[in-house]
């Protein structure tokens, strides 16, 4: 199934972007006054195949949950609960995705990829008809959490394999269920950490560059964190062309899915875009994988975690939105998601200077 | 009417302020974790001086229309007949902003305040009821463009102040009508050049500082441009301490109108969303009526214009969208409002660690 998602994955339509800049030549504005949004609507063009692209609607996020056996090393000031706990918080709707959800009209799956404590809920039954305002539960568990990365791989390859291949999974469900774009959203205490490490093995970069302080560690913890990750490199000396190693070796449940869903969007020539510095990390391992895997992604925004910009930087992507927002979710996300609706509408929408009877200059 | 309206205007609520960052730390989510949009939600708890402050609902965009004698010089490649008929492209619903403002919610105002063409479409009688959806036209011409302002004052005190007035009207029927957020929109064939000169008169920077490109000048107009904004800054020694007679002496109509409309939102506590340079220059203008008409200001976007960025630190105001815009029109306040809606959604929305019975660390 990875092998042939990567497979399908092909590079951007250059006569479809094309054709996207020559009709913003001839819509009712100055010529690139739309700046960033001009590009993007060419991009997803590139991506779609098609101009104008279909605009991204509607829209599903799909939050990745797990938990890391590198908490115990003290690299989080949350217990670990607190992963099942949120979780129990989105299925009720009263976390800040489901907020920005609604508000976006955005449906909420919920993915077990790997949860060590037990959920507050179980996952319902299906009922025949969905309402997408009501947030999804999956059990996709596949162990309950990683090892701890300092001591020993954090997950087997075939570990590492079936989370890539429950996000492959869900990309292909939203997707068959009318999704124009997919969104990225995680949940695990302590996932900043092997997010660190990911950034550092696929970059090369320094881990003092790619480690941040996450939910807001104090400065002990802080030193620890950044040691943990060096440790890690040093113990597994990851090989960015082996990206499922890399996932294995330093990775988490929910990133391997993240790799997953992105890959599965770019097979299905959808716009996946990306929250924060969990969601570029997995983007590297995405990347890893297939290179054209890129042309799918958007930048949501730039997380205050510190690896993300590094990991942006290695996509050669450019954020739709930078306030600090360091909150993970898919939350970052959300807020972008009408910038890329706005761009597409552009190009479905706005009259031609000939069509609006305005003289051009 | 100004001086009533002025003196309406109050310093933000402390009170509510607090509360709004005493709710913000018992939300589930780490402190801090959503970067602007906190500080964003306490500044609007401020403005409304209760907390949550009410969601910026409808959502209510007022293009104000005007031409320029300056246009005489050489300033922009258009011919200034673009103005009326990109009027009859927002009326036609064909416009960037009526794409944005149909995806936002968003109800739009155009209003004539000194359009130097014939109008393509006669403002309509109103229905009994209207159609939030249908771009509406109000007819409120002081005079049919500016002077020249390189030769002479650009407008009479009193012209000045109809406009002004126009917008403060303007602000007045919008929230009557039940709007929750007033956004700034404007058009004018050269009208980044007033601004030009009302942002150096205001904030004291060089003219190679606050002159830019608008719709994309080439070299020589550039330099002519610059040249122009030098030469009205040295004829009128404009006085930053006499508001209305800066407007008066290098102001648009439509420049004036825009801060009427901001003066008239801080002084019925509803925060205005500003768009690019035109709406920062006349957001300058209303702070000298009122410093603390800042209050209700809320910065969408960074424009490519360079005098909107020396704006904005006078200003003291961080954008919220940085995506190198320089439509005007309203395009980028449009871009934002979900943004501010959802700043102010976590206030509402979002549960405690409490209620939701998550630990905190």
């Amino acid at each position: 199934m990875l092998e042939t998602t990567v497979a399908a994955i092909r590079p951007a339509d250059e006569a479809a972007m094309a054709a996207a800049r020559e009709l913003h030549g001839r819509l009712t504005k100055p010529a690139g006054s739309l700046g960033a949004l001009e590009e993007l609507s060419v991009r997803l063009a590139g991506l779609a195949g098609v101009c104008p692209p279909p605009l991204p609607e509607p829209a599903a996020v799909a939050i990745f949950a797990g938990d890391h056996g590198v908490h115990a090393q003290g690299v989080s000031p949350w217990p670990q609960e607190v992963t099942a706990q949120m979780i129990g918080n989105f299925l009720a709707g009263g976390a800040v995705v489901n907020a920005f959800a609604r508000q976006a009209g955005a449906s909420v799956t919920v993915v077990d990829v790997g949860v060590a404590t037990p959920l507050p809920t179980e996952p319902a039954a299906e009922p025949a008809v969905r309402d997408p305002a009501v947030p999804r539960l999956v059990a996709a568990s596949v162990r309950r959490g990683t090892r701890d990365l300092t001591a020993t791989a954090a997950l087997t390859r075939d570990e590492a394999l079936a989370a890539v291949q429950t996000g492959i999974r869900i990309a292909d469900e939203l997707i068959d269920a009318g999704a124009g774009i997919l969104l990225t959203g995680d949940m695990g205490i302590g996932n900043t950490t092997p997010a660190a490490v990911l950034i550092a093995a696929f970059t090369g970069a320094d881990p003092l560059d790619t480690t941040g302080r996450g939910t807001g560690v104090d400065d002990p913890t802080y030193a620890r964190k950044v040691a943990v990750v060096r440790a890690a490199l040093a113990r597994h000396t990851p090989d960015p062309a082996d990206p499922l190693g890399v996932l294995a070796a330093v990775g988490g449940l929910e990133h391997a899915a993240l790799a997953g869903l992105i890959l599965g969007a770019a097979a299905r020539r959808t716009p996946v875009l990306l929250d924060g510095v969990i969601a570029v990390s997995a983007a590297l391992a995405a990347a890893a994988f297939a290179p054209e895997a890129v042309c799918a992604m958007v930048a949501g925004h730039r997380s205050a975690e510190p690896g993300a910009t590094v990991a942006l930087r290695h996509l050669g992507l450019d954020p739709l939105i930078d306030l600090g927002l360091r909150l993970g979710e898919g939350t970052g996300a959300l807020l972008a998601l009408p910038v890329v609706t706005g761009a597409v509408r552009v190009l479905h929408e706005v009259a031609t200077f000939d069509s609006a009877g305005v003289v051009e200059k």
